[in-house]
């Protein structure tokens, strides 16, 4: 539990340098990120280097106590370099190049900027590899940002017809029964004649999009992959990070981060709220705090893909500048969404950035100090935050008192799938990412502590696995599955394409009608104006759940636990399978989640009411109040910190109950 | 009165080929449609063709008893061809090419595409124009489906500038004259100076753009009678089909048709309903039934593009893929769609497709069978359908008793003026296609039968001509209505336009104003938020209906039937010529036209409730319920089939009245 | 206030020439604007010139006593110039070019359009410079109209750099500094390696699109220059005039204006209320109308502009074809729009155009006659407002009885600032040229006159001064409120940023703050979907307002006048010094500049009821009444003409009291 800030030297007068680094201290802060943005001033002409500004700023860190991360600069490529190559730059998917002006301008399929990142990063990490202020690497700056993992460039169909001949070892008639390319005489005779999925008529083949999907996610993982083993090679002993996004999952995170050692992400959860699937009313109740689930999702999502190390490596100090609309937080919320990352387990909580700067893109995003060099009011609660981690670590008497995660719900999230079902969604209103959230949610309004994993993850000593969006058939989980005596919970579409993107032999579930008796033997995607009620079978209450979106109609000798008037049945249950055919309100949702869950005796279930959530770590239980109305937790409860009643925007801190 | 079905052998292994044949007799089935997406099986390599499991499968289909329409395989080009040649591919309005990677990648315009078309159905024409199976051909597969009769390419505008040419008799200033390029400095020097009327920086000349659809559509024309000249010369006593679209007018149909013996289209009502432009209300209402009147015009339209011959080649069968959102249909639907298309004169209703795909583009569009091979609804319905069709044969002496179509109104579509009137609609939300589907519901909802012709079609023997949106000036037309003493509803902008697309020099309705003593003196376009009460005059009971979207103001000596608070006044009558001055809400609209149907004493007119619907065919008349409500038909109707009762998704067969 | 009306001699037979001229005078139309349109006709082949037709209808237009504005054909260059010329056409955003087809079809960066421009323009001026029918020539056509100030043409990224290289001096680091380049690595070397702000991944940098938009505007200002230069050449006694537009300001019209020497709008009250981005709701509200303060806001924005000399070169006369929807004005409205301009000081107000085309583009555009060349409602009007005209004249005594302008409020509007706030307008919802005609509105609801002006102006004389848009801080506009002792309203955002788009070095709102104390620490943009109510601080009568989209937070010891629950202060004022810090609904931000008027005792404030305007000239003052409820005039008030009560439409003219 430390905290971090963004700093850039390169953009202040080299006087305040020093000033900086002692206000860093004193306010409690112990890692700066900086160096990430700045190759123009590392290499202002070609081969012509000028690292000595940035010795004087990592000697000023270093000798004020503050540990550096220090990021290859090779997100924004300078201009000299791009005139230099005219095969840099990715192609949009309407076939438009996407240039030089702003950051991220080169497609991951350019050998020749691959050429270019590995000399820049050799120069740096040779130079400044054992560098005593330096403690952790970056590689690059958020990935995919500006939806740049799909590029449709000459490079990128070179490289993806490479790829195709790999992976259907050299035999088109492999590829051409794997995609079903008979449909439309799409059959190709030779891997040359494969082009990019852009540009067609109408739609194209969806297993050729998705493996061309897989093809560019694989071009971040060697690209990332490059750097790491050079950093690697000069700092052996140093962390190598790179800061992934919110909402993003456009490349196989595990891919990439399995030549790194932690994880972080950069958490916006006001600019996330306005950029998202949410709607107005959503919005409008979560634009000053985020949305009570999406940085947990995230948080956890990350400590999946760090393998338990992950950061917040930018955390929203104030309001932003990048969003349709830009709000100003709650005051106190800074100090709330620092310590919800601390709950979840985060390392590191970095903010973005140290000081507002008056110029260029990002002139209106807020820093902990305004531009005038004053405190904002995210520098008060940082300050707060910091003083407040001390207490707790004074409280902490071994290591595992304030890092160790609960197990208690394991939720698989697979990213080929959440391509998968973005490849065709089959109803415009299917947001699978969004969908995924919706069911973590769930999870999250019963109290309960989540751990996000892949597919091929180890499930044991869980109490609860969650399918959440496994469109796609997935031997090793099925495994498993088959090996776990947990509460297993499947959400619809699961299982319901091969991993080439087929319907399966036995139709949906495919292999997991071996875990549970039912067959999908059809479905239906919905408009947003469509909803059906459905009621509880053998209830005294009639409990009655709202379903949207999608139905699935099963075969099976199973007794649905609900039933709309038509005579359609939802949820269904064998021995400790259940499966959810259909997308539920989320009210709904939550509903039928407690009810599954409260049937499990390994898990505590407690139901959260309004905004407040709750999050256990080590020794402790974390309550944070999202929402307008005070909530207030029991008399009993141990405070740590703060207090039983919560008005909107605090949080406390007890001590477990067992 | 036949059932069909659409098939793919080459999707399946062979060794079920017979099975499937088989159990396509034992359904009732007696059509099937294949080939006309397997170019890239009859020609894998180029000049290479490989017939052999098209002359295997044609003999299990035949041996079994089934008539089969071969397709023609244009529709979808392989990968070597377009390789091969720079000048086969379309280019869209922006500029962009329409590349390979799905179907219908080529230019209507391309004299390369053609001749290999030519190349390809020749060899087929010659190797299977006799084969004993093969009872009709289809050539190419939905013209214009994905936009793709406009384009933009080279290869127009050459075509283009020739066709120019030919029209204006070489003549540069009868063009500039014709266009008016007076205005804005538009005038040509010559032919060769003529562009394409995309990429300008504003609007271009209205006659330039209806001039190049004129010329686009005529592309389609002569590359349908290109092929069709082929098979004639191969297969003299074959049929020769065109499957056509809904919702679809991009092309003049008669003109495509002139060489073809069978019209027929393919009808996916909940597709169609989901990518139309009703709102959200009536999508709800109709999302699982389609709209009452949606297919009824697609089959009244093309019964008249088919000169009386007409199919239904793809029937939905179940829930399709390609739609924003696809829901499934009601139980029972399928059966009452068939029924639908027969009652008005449909020889064939052919399933798509056979069994459902379970890979490529279209893997989640249902099929009578599943994937897995088991009959889905849509297979149990058509066998219902099959048996019913055999008990209404058994009760059939004449071929009339089963075909004749009843001559009550005759509805003029103009598939120029759909385009006029989209080339410049003047206001933003209007939909001449809707609004002319709007009127053909009015007069459905009275139960009379409605033949839609072409303006050039003989009109002799209707009681009611209505016409619809004939906005540009027709001879012919204006000849059948002066000699013709049925009552006669002219719809606004009728006659609003020259053939030249200019204003009449009388102003609208142009020469109709020797029908009927009136001037259109000025129109208003409206926005969806503005809608006026027009009230009835000299009425006991104060009927009122609602305007919307478009008014006229005419100059006349006439009385309107109704008026506005502010004075102006609605719909005009001239001994038996009405003109409806305005667009009105469909409700209105219905109240309107059954006032003037029912002073017309050569018609029977007879409200239909709620959702229901009627058609006269030979000796039977049908009922059809498409809405929530029961609807019931007077105890003494005789019925041939079903019940007095009808719940939604039911028909009944009476015999006519007379 | 005399009467005028565009004519196109070229696009009627020359027989009835004489006729319509004889008919414009009886009507009582004294000015003519002809031939900006005709470059087709003038130079039908390169260098073979046709002047004899334009000689002859000069000839008759100026022998029935017509006056003749005679407009430069370079908005529509012929076809021929365009095939001999590839470096002539514009580029959009998108890097596509915007050809040949319809007007505006050349960039304002092109050398090579320019030498075209001088030799026609000086054909012209040398042939018909001393025809005594021409009283006025006009430069071009609407420039700008379609989206034509800023094209990514390669000829623009020429004169771009050139543009940098002189502003900057030559130094490449001064540029870097002041766009702040060194964020993202965008530094440059050398001017030639900028590019145009467009294609680039993400945002560009925004001083680099404010720069982009300065060069471009200046490309306007030199391209009219050129074509003024050589008409005052050979007429050097002859005014000249541009027809500017309404809703537009992508360049500086006081650079292009001091060139000229009167300005002129085109001005179609309905057709920019459909265009606009005024809600459903409003547009409901003034559709036959036009929105009573949008007219009135350009009258006073281009008097300004034309430093009191201004025209309506084009009134709306009917209903239009080019706006999403186009209703047909309330009878009357045409006589008012011309009597509103008059109010505002128009020395001309002349209608577009004398008779409706039949063909092309604006066959549907209405005119004072209709194509079937029979009087329209718009003539009836014109000849009315004729009359009225002649009435009002006779009892006038002096030229300013019927000129003078009374100073009231200035109101200042910099078209730099609006180009800054859209660059980066921070909020989706954020329309800063709405936003400024909302403050407009609110002024004109109290029923003062108003000068908008530029931030140079000389601000002497008025009683309070309104600063609007001034979003970057202009020196001699601080000068000028210094020297002032008027009351100052400022707005939010008022020098926010710097000249060169950076935040002051004092923060917001920069110098301003010499002013007022205060320091704006946080800005907020918020979704439609928020507001907030804020009440009155010390009222015994509660009043609230509506803040929406935009708040401040400000630093003070001021007190503000109204409070929000949550304690967020609004309106703060500091001796004759107002600050506004947040936009409001336009109701409450009636209700607050009302309050604050109310308290400036130079001015006489008197608030307008529902749809009621006034405005005073000379020795009248006009009363018009754009809405649906009667508005009564005080008994006592001396009319010259109209009613003391006015139903919507009308308008009265009253002495002015004193």
């Amino acid at each position: 539990m430390k905290l971090g800030v963004c700093y850039y030297p390169e953009q202040w007068s080299e006087d305040i340098w020093k000033q900086d680094a002692a206000e860093m201290v004193a306010a409690g802060i112990e890692w700066v990120r900086i160096g990430e943005f700045a190759w123009s001033r590392y290499e202002p002409n070609p081969g012509e280097y000028q690292w000595e500004w940035l010795q004087r700023s990592l000697d000023i860190l270093g000798d004020a106590g503050l540990k550096v991360v220090l990021g290859t600069p090779t997100a924004t490529p300078p201009k000299w370099l791009m005139d230099q190559h005219d095969d840099i730059i990715a192609v949009d998917e309407a076939g438009n190049p996407r240039n030089y002006g702003s950051r991220r301008h080169y497609c991951f399929s350019s050998e020749t900027y691959r050429t270019h990142c590995r000399r820049i990063v050799t120069e740096m990490a040779s130079k400044f590899g054992k560098h005593p202020a330096i403690k952790a690497w970056q590689t690059d700056n958020e990935y995919g940002c500006h939806d740049t993992i799909l590029s449709y460039s000459t490079m990128a169909l070179e490289g993806f017809r490479e790829w195709c001949r790999d992976r259907f070892n050299d035999d088109i008639s492999a590829l051409n029964t794997a995609w079903g390319n008979v449909f439309w005489s799409m059959e190709f005779r030779d891997f040359d004649e494969i082009e990019l999925p852009n540009l067609t008529v109408t739609e194209s083949n969806p297993a050729h999009r998705l493996d061309f999907w897989r093809y560019s996610s694989g071009c971040v993982a060697s690209y990332n992959k490059l750097q790491a083993d050079i950093l690697r090679e000069y700092s052996p002993s140093l962390d190598l990070i790179h800061n992934y996004m919110g909402n993003f999952t456009d490349f196989d995170h595990h891919d990439v981060q399995a030549d790194l050692d932690i994880a972080s992400w950069d958490s916006y959860p006001l600019g996330f709220l306005d950029w998202s699937t949410y709607n107005e009313q959503e919005k409008r109740q979560w634009m000053r705090t985020g949305h009570p689930d999406f940085a947990a999702f995230h948080h956890d999502l990350y400590r999946g893909v760090g393998k338990g190390r992950w950061w917040v490596m930018e955390q929203q100090p104030g309001p932003v500048n990048w969003a349709p609309h830009n709000p100003s937080p709650l005051d106190g919320m800074v100090r709330l969404w620092s310590w919800e990352a601390f709950a979840h387990g985060a390392e590191v909580v970095s903010y973005f950035r140290w000081r507002q700067a008056p110029f260029a893109q990002e002139q209106m995003h807020s820093g902990l100090k305004r531009p005038d060099n004053v405190d904002d009011q995210g520098m008060l609660e940082a300050k707060q935050t910091a003083s407040e981690v001390q207490l707790l670590m004074s409280q902490s008497t071994t290591e595992a008192d304030s890092t160790h995660m609960h197990k208690e719900v394991a939720f698989i999230f697979d990213y080929v799938s959440d391509w998968s079902l973005r490849v065709q969604p089959q109803g415009n209103n299917y947001n699978p990412l969004h969908w995924a959230i919706s069911i973590y949610t769930a999870c999250r309004k019963v109290g309960v502590n989540v751990d996000i994993l892949p597919p091929h993850a180890d499930l044991t000593g869980y109490a609860t696995i969650v399918i959440a969006n496994q469109q796609l058939e997935h031997d090793g989980l099925l495994q498993s599955l088959k090996s776990s005596d947990a509460q297993i919970i499947l959400g619809p579409r699961s299982f319901s394409k091969t991993q080439q993107y087929q319907i399966p032999k036995t139709l949906a579930p495919g292999s997991l009608q071996s875990l549970i008796p039912l067959k999908v033997v059809r479905v239906e995607s919905l408009a947003d104006f469509w909803s059906d009620d459905v009621n509880k079978l053998n209830a005294s209450n009639q409990q009655s759940l709202t379903v949207k979106r999608w139905r699935e109609f099963v075969e099976t000798d199973l007794a649905p636990k609900y039933k709309s008037a038509d005579g359609w049945g939802l949820a269904y249950q064998h021995n400790n399978i259940h499966y959810i055919n259909a997308c539920l309100e989320q009210d709904s949702l939550n509903l039928l989640l407690q009810e599954i869950l409260l049937n499990n005796d390994a898990l505590t279930v407690k139901p959260c009411l309004g905004g407040l959530r709750q999050q256990k770590i080590g020794k402790w239980q974390f309550f944070f109040n999202y929402g307008p109305e005070e909530q207030s937790l029991p008399n009993h409860r141990q405070l740590v910190l703060g207090t039983h009643n919560l008005a909107q925007g605090e949080l406390a801190i007890c001590l477990n109950e067992k």
